[in-house]
């Protein structure tokens, strides 16, 4: 099972080159040195040796850890990031030219991780700088907790605390601080960081065989950022135990690897790994916060969370705690316009964030507005007759509405229309304010959503509340024709727009235009003549569901519904529209002319 | 082969939660509903509807997409997310709850993908909030340009381009325009831009299994973000193949799908899928801008490389491309605090990057420095006389440093000396100044370290290196005694600082470090005193060396020696700098005394 891993590159070889390419397209403040292949140096594209009059800060190193370090570079943070080929350490003269690019005469901060090659060609290449006349300082970052302290030569590994401390330098540096003191800052910031990673897989190198070194189900806690080994392989649990065994490792009182005690402040960072969704790291994030402040009384000053130091596509995450004071929050707070260096977590965080309540409804029903009226006036009683006479229609039209349904959908066309007319019937017994209109057909909508569910609850639903918010608009509870044909022209509009649907699309729509148009092109006014309009439009609704049987494929459900078929039925939505429409506007029509 | 997929999560059923409680950790500017875990709406912390004085501007969908939507949340883009579950629209009650919290008396624009439950839960809220007496308005982005056009109500599905159309609405609402010119300035962008996405896996959802849909070697064309079906699967290819293919399906004239033709200026955005690393993104990018440029005839005016819009973990990238013009890019270059709109992007682009070309050295060093001097001075007659002496040393030793070295090393260094010493013995008869001591010195260390490779060549250039900055600070080139003691002390500073070895690491400084303790207890001068100081301190050398045998473990590699094998050999490092250092003492003294 080892197959080439699959990445979006060309040939492997270029892959860092490619990369440099890409972004300083991408960030108009970056710029890289004329020397690829073997050179590859990002630097700051407003920044020249010759007129450059603060501390150079550079860092670098092997590549496959994106951003780091090209996406640090930036004014407040790093001058320049000199990039070897994937994690391999960048040769002397590439780094070399890197310091002779950007080091003006208050000289240059060199930000080592504490790994053998770039100690050494760092080393080298500032022994060389230093020969021709610049002033350099490096400084060694190895914040690695996950293993237990080493004697001798190779130290801890240097991880993702490194970015902190880039952050830390870059700002003294932009604050005009000399070589000495910016060095004396980064050095003491490299001392109060310590990180931990665990991962879920190990990375693939560009071109090469993704390894299963990790099986399902396994993690590995400590794994060094180009896969070494780590601590132990544990089973996966879930982060919460995760994340509080990294942290006890950490701040472990045994290795005292940071000088964090309890009451301490803090900063935590929180780096993916390359493959981690940023929802999980989020989750890590909010877990540990919590657990720094009540199971190691920490105060958490700042939190970054994002993917900063990478392993390729290697999935898991790094956590560093650094310990915060004033002085370093003012460096980690300092504006830089470095790429990647996350924004919006400057200032401070209040201690605890109380989630904020759900604000009201603006419309604070009475239980008075939201009961049956003891009495209906004139308008709630027909208006009572023509949602009952409505319900009837569709609860009576539900086989006829399955059949057709069964044929150009899932056939349940005819049931959910009658559970929802079912439910109108009940809950209007119950407790609709019939005498007033609006109300009343807002709740209808209600009724519809609770039962029917799915879409075609919601568009009822939709329908209802549009036409309530037009009927709204009146001063007066008692509403006149006009009044019902513009709910009904607002209803339309609102289905139209949030289903996507109009005329034509095998939708209810296809009833109530036609019908609204009629409505819209007589002048209504109180009377006969407007009952006579709006049974007229109920035939036009009636006429409009019957013709949806020549319409052809233009809804998107039913274009996947064969063009014979589509022929031999009417649109089930449709059908059951026009017929609680005609059966409201014949019902009204009854009551008016017996009244 | 079917595994419950890995991550870094506790229940599945409350990724979502989890996720927002980090999220507003992170960012001190951003809060959240009190409604979990039905309603999941993170805000602007200092936004409240009651004194809200902009046009509201209000996004989200399904989670799994991070961090879309609610990582752009903030002053200038977002003013509220609105989060589903993974994948599942947001309910009706959760996207009203957002609303009513931030909106005030200008209005609330709602950017809508186009989904169907997006569009009738976020349509059926807006509905509901208008009937409060809400001003809403609702734009819908339909960008893909995967798929054929569509017929029907369903359209184009909503991908990553609807960020650019949160830019464009957030800057609109910021600089105070009217909901209507809001929401005519998002639908005017939304049907800007096109998007194409290409997959290289599909997400797994939290614990569920993950599917191996797209085996190895093949890419899927146009896959939504949600794992829906794409146009086609395809073999994997170079990502310049699978670029071009991407942005001719966007920009084809079949489709005309954004109104893009030659000689337009346009935006690109480049958005990981969540599980590919950031090099491959740039690489994209990289490949993307001159291919618009030169194949399509468009000005690329900025360019978004990230993972804004994502689809858990899948792998893969989609582009996204923008018509611009001046009023879009304004709102995109204006300033916002929504913590994941990239940064360093804004401004104008140089039409074409021209790397900054490599400076050169400040040491620009005439041949005639580099030559063997037709004559040496007495300093230069001496100086051979103990390179010579020191190197033959050097030589003679082979066999038994690399018997050392086998029993407690890789049993080379005798052999790696070796090439060092004889380089340098062909090297100085070819070109090494040798009346000048800085420069000579200098050149040694580069001749080791072009034969011996590895960290010992290194070493002993970064020792050289060291010596000759320290020896460059005499202006004269006749070096004291004195000089040439601080310029031991000096390399052995360097190689301790780069290498991390101090004494008693069995390395060779543990011969060095006696014999510079001597010299610099002595007071040098010239003459006689001088030169028996260098012969003492070349002996507390020998003895420093073959004290080694008694150091255990110190130095790192060592470490995993037993101990009773390090009790029975000295360190051949400082066995061969202590018989360097002894054959050029006593060559020294003997020229003198000859002389």
């Amino acid at each position: 099972m080892a197959f080439q891993a699959k990445k979006l590159i060309n040939d492997p070889n270029d892959v860092v080159t490619e990369y440099i390419e890409g972004l300083v397209e991408t960030y108009p403040g970056l710029q890289y040195l004329d020397g690829f292949p073997e050179i590859k140096v990002v630097l700051r594209a407003d920044v020249s040796s010759s007129t450059y009059d603060k501390v150079a800060v550079i860092s670098g190193g092997g590549s496959g850890h994106e951003p780091y370090a090209a996406g640090f570079v930036g004014e407040g943070m790093l001058t320049a990031a000199i990039c070897g080929d994937v994690f391999t350490s960048p040769p002397v003269d590439s780094i070399l030219a890197g310091i002779r690019a950007v080091t003006g005469p208050m000289g240059c901060l060199l930000i080592v991780m504490n790994y053998t090659g770039d100690r050494f060609n760092f080393g080298l290449a500032a022994e060389q700088a230093k020969s021709e006349g610049y002033k350099i300082e490096m400084v060694i970052v190895g914040d690695d907790c996950a293993l237990p302290p080493r004697r001798g030569i190779v130290g801890r590994r240097g991880l993702a605390g490194t970015i902190l401390v880039h952050k830390v330098a870059g700002a003294a540096a932009a604050g005009g601080l000399s070589l000495a003191d910016v060095a004396a800052e980064a050095k003491r910031a490299s001392e109060m960081v310590g990180t931990m990673g665990v991962a879920l897989s190990v990375c693939t190198l560009p071109g090469q065989v993704t390894s299963d070194r990790l099986g399902p189900g396994k993690i590995e806690l400590g794994l060094g950022i180009h896969g070494e080994p780590g601590a132990a392989v544990a089973d996966l649990q879930p982060v919460d135990v995760v994340v509080t065994h990294v942290l006890n490792q950490i701040l472990s009182s045994e290795t005292q690897y940071v000088p964090i005690t309890r009451g301490c402040r803090v900063v935590l960072m929180i780096n993916g790994l390359g493959g981690t969704p940023i929802m999980e790291l989020m989750i890590a994030s909010g877990k540990a916060v919590p657990k720094l402040q009540l199971e190691h009384g920490l105060a958490v000053d700042r939190v970054y969370t994002g993917s900063f130091m990478t392993s390729l596509d290697m999935a898991g995450f790094s956590m560093s705690i650094m310990k915060a004071d004033k002085k370093i929050l003012q460096h980690l707070d300092a504006p830089t316009k470095a790429p990647y260096w996350p924004v919006g977590v400057d200032g401070d965080r209040p201690p605890a964030k109380i989630p904020v309540p759900i604000p009201p409804s603006r419309l604070t029903k009475s239980d008075e507005v939201l009961s049956r009226p003891q009495e209906l006036n004139r308008q709630g009683f027909i208006l009572e007759a023509a949602i009952e006479a409505a319900a009837n229609a569709v609860i009576s039209l539900r086989d006829n509405l399955n059949g057709w349904d069964s044929k150009v959908g899932d056939g349940d066309c005819g049931s959910t229309m009658f559970r929802g007319a079912t439910a109108i019937l009940e809950d209007m017994k119950k407790y609709y304010p019939l005498n007033d209109a609006a109300e009343t057909v807002n709740e209808i909508g209600s009724s519809m959503r609770k039962v029917m569910g799915g879409t075609s609850g919601i568009i009822y639903d939709i329908f209802c509340k549009a036409a309530y918010t037009k009927l709204k608009e009146s001063s007066s509870s008692l509403m006149t024709a006009k009044q019902w044909a513009d709910a009904l022209e607002a209803s339309i509009a609102a289905v139209s727009k949030y289903g996507g649907a109009s005329a034509g699309y095998r939708t209810l729509l296809d009833a109530l235009i036609p019908a609204s148009k009629v409505l819209q092109e007589q002048r209504l006014n109180a009377g006969d003549d407007s009952i006579t309009a709006f049974v007229l439009s109920s035939e036009a609704a009636q006429n409009g569901a019957e013709s949806t049987i020549h319409m052809q494929a233009q809804a998107g459900r039913s274009s996947y519904v064969p063009v014979e078929i589509l022929a031999s039925v009417p649109d089930p939505g449709a059908m059951a529209a026009a017929a609680w429409y005609r059966a409201a506007a014949l019902a009204v029509k009854q009551k008016l002319q017996a009244s």
